[in-house]
């Protein structure tokens, strides 16, 4: 029973799929943050759901650690395999398996990404919203509950997965949820799945809900002299019931960034909304009007707006370049980005504290935020060759998680727990972390799915 | 160890405020649909979470059941003591602890019902907007994931219970998630305990999302030849991104019903549908105009508009009325009522199948249905002391069962599992099942909470 005899079985049953190629491993244990190099000891490409559970029963019995991975985007080192195992690379089961129109759902493999699904949809009206930047897997969306720029508006995966395929860590495969649109039969465990970030079971089936691509959209970027009153507006906003599709914050020090990333930006030099509305031609001229007069109301300029598409893709593009245009700022940088969400009653405040600190810090960190919802981020620029710089920005990003809980929000928005913010868990949750484990411990009781993640067991 | 001990300890506790006096006992015992009454050893009134722990270590040392207990309008039996024990009465704790304004939440204690709680929001412009029809109380919404008539426009307890304070089986108290509107912090306990119906913990707190009421108001009844035709339409709504805030089926059997039950409606002898707009004022003339070209495209009649609040009150309490509505169509019947959802794809098919499979028996049995949302009601009037015609309702309400299942649905879409569905759902879910019965055994290991529903454990 070892690593190196799971990996021997597997070849059996996958042939060249599964590998120990050097460039492979190391793109496998890669991430977007700001964790070293950890590869895992093989990586696996399933076919199948009957392939992962072969799979997964190997492993169990040889004592293998999986980790589920999709295409690496994940912020929190999800999908780092630092305890070993296999890398279960799930981009080859990347098939649309039905299109419902009617019922207004797609079921899909998890290795579709968000932007391949939405461009096999785009004839049918219909499209799936989540956003989280990033061109992620749906199954690693799945697994870290992802939301991002339209969930103020959508939900997040949290409200927009109808239905899984899960193999659990003894190779049986479950079904959760259904096609219907909701349901009282049992406990929830379609939301148990979602967010666990593959801890409790690998993703092999999603059913998600559509829905129909609006008849108008208008997108729209707009300065003020301060956050306070960018986030004054947000408040009033969705106070007001306006059902906007975005509402996103850039900071001064992100509008630097993103002027410098795209010349063709050229923005005042101050903090600013990035808006879109979606609806009928009417509602959306209703939800400018009103939106404009709340921006006026809290002493923001103009709106510059981008009606056509390739102005609104530009514009969208330019904020969810975002990580790309901070990690610019400073050549040769690491960025250590983190995320908090807020009541928003409190998020002005969150971000003040946040700003504050930083800026008396000697790292720069520009502040991006999905601020609808009260979540925001800091993506904190360091030099990989000084300790001294990580160390500083790991306090930062600590501070940030103690602020949201004496808010009354939570560590993580979006980007969730990975290795990042398992230290905080107890903080936030207390009891119910415990009995977080013990969930674990009932469902995958030899700890064989991405273990030393999201819980504690041993 | 023996209930009757647990009962003796509780007194000391509780004095007064636990009782075991024969009508109470009864009332306890008492349900809305077809269960016989099956009264509790023993009733108790907490009045705190610390007292509510206290309870539920006493119970646990004696290992006594405890069933909470809210208004007592369930319809799957969930709430009957079938195997003894303590109902645990949580109406006492009934109040409003914060109504965060700014930022669209209230935290309640679990006994406030949802009317209740709207009259006391009423002052704000918000407004709490699940609705299953009757006054039922927050905690037990929560706890059978309860929707109803807005589910199509805002959702259900799912979507708008933002964060719980659970009570577990040996007496801790834990907090799940936190007033943000989003988290990606680990497992989604709050969406666990959400139509765990009391087996998992008793809930003593829960944090509320609010929506603005609406500037604008307008509803509608509208006659169609058939059930074909209203369903047809609702799809086609639905599929067209109309925001309905309601939109109701009542078949020809129902609307009979309700002619007699209120004189005052005098409908057409045909299937209605019951519709509400919520939006701006502008908004609103947009949806009716959408909508009422999708009613004349399938052939429905004029809109019967009620626009002033008090006609508005009329038409929903009408229709709220439907339980009691089709009672009173066979005087001294007791109702067996059921509910199954589907893909609204399907809708248009279970509904004819169900209601020729009625028609071709010897019960009256009228539909209902929030068929925005693919679900549907029968209401199964049986003669109490004619166990054929009993056994004739549950071979009905069986194949409604079979039926969800076969077209891909569910046996229950928010009514709950109770004892009434209980052996379906193995059926529905398979080995999924089996993990909600190691979820029990992991959270309440004794088996004190709520012992016999939703899962097999023994």
């Amino acid at each position: 029973m070892s690593i190196d005899h799971a990996i021997r079985r597997l070849r059996h049953v996958l042939d060249a799929r599964v590998t120990t190629a050097r460039p492979v491993l190391d793109d496998h244990g890669q991430n977007e943050s700001y964790f070293a190099v950890t590869p895992p000891d093989a990586v696996a490409y399933p076919e199948s759901t009957d392939e992962v559970a072969d799979i997964v029963r190997i492993c169990a019995e040889e004592g293998c650690p999986i980790v589920p991975w999709g295409v690496g985007t994940s912020l929190e080192g999800h999908a780092l395999a630092f305890r070993g195992g296999l890398s279960l690379d799930m981009t080859r089961m990347n098939r649309i398996l039905a299109v419902n129109a009617d019922d207004l759902d797609v079921v899909v493999q998890p290795g579709i990404t968000r932007e391949g699904l939405n461009r096999e949809l785009r004839a049918t009206g219909l499209f799936f919203p989540i956003d989280p930047g990033a061109d992620a897997t749906l199954g690693g969306m799945a697994a870290t509950r992802a939301s991002g720029t339209t969930a103020v508006r959508y939900g997040t995966m949290r409200d927009n997965v109808l239905a899984l395929e899960v193999v659990l860590g003894d190779g049986r495969v479950i079904r959760t949820g259904t096609r219907a649109r909701k349901s009282s039969a049992g406990y929830d465990l379609t939301a148990l799945f979602v967010g666990s970030e593959g801890t409790l079971g690998v993703i092999t089936e999603l059913t998600l809900r559509l829905h129909g691509q609006p008849e108008a959209i208008s997108s729209a970027v707009c300065a003020f002299d301060d956050v306070d009153a960018c986030v004054s507006t947000v408040i009033a906003t969705i106070q007001m019931g306006v059902p906007m599709a975005r509402i996103e914050l850039a900071d001064t020090a992100m509008i630097r960034g993103l002027n410098a990333w795209d010349g063709a930006m050229n923005l005042p030099l101050k903090p600013h909304l990035f808006i879109e509305f979606h609806g009928s031609h009417q509602g959306v001229a209703e939800q400018a009007e009103t939106v404009g007069e709340l921006v006026a109301e809290f002493g923001g300029g103009e709106f510059r707006w981008a009606t056509r598409t390739e102005d609104r893709a530009a514009l969208w593009r330019a904020r969810h370049d975002a990580y790309f245009a901070a990690k610019a700022m400073r050549p040769g940088c690491r960025v250590l980005t983190t995320d908090i969400c807020v009541p928003i009653s409190r998020l002005a405040e969150a971000i003040a504290e946040t700003a504050a600190e930083i800026d008396a810090s000697p790292i720069e960190g520009p502040i991006v935020g999905h601020v609808g919802d009260g979540n925001f981020h800091t993506a904190l620029l360091v030099d990989p060759n000084d300790p001294e710089e990580l160390k500083i920005a790991k306090s930062l990003a600590q501070n940030m998680n103690r602020r949201a809980l004496r808010l009354g929000g939570t560590i993580t928005g979006e980007h969730g727990v990975g290795i990042g913010k398992a230290r905080w868990m107890a903080e936030e949750h207390g009891d119910a972390w415990t009995i977080m484990s013990d969930l674990k411990r009932a469902i995958d009781p030899n700890n064989i799915l991405n273990p030393g993640k999201v819980v504690e067991v041993n």
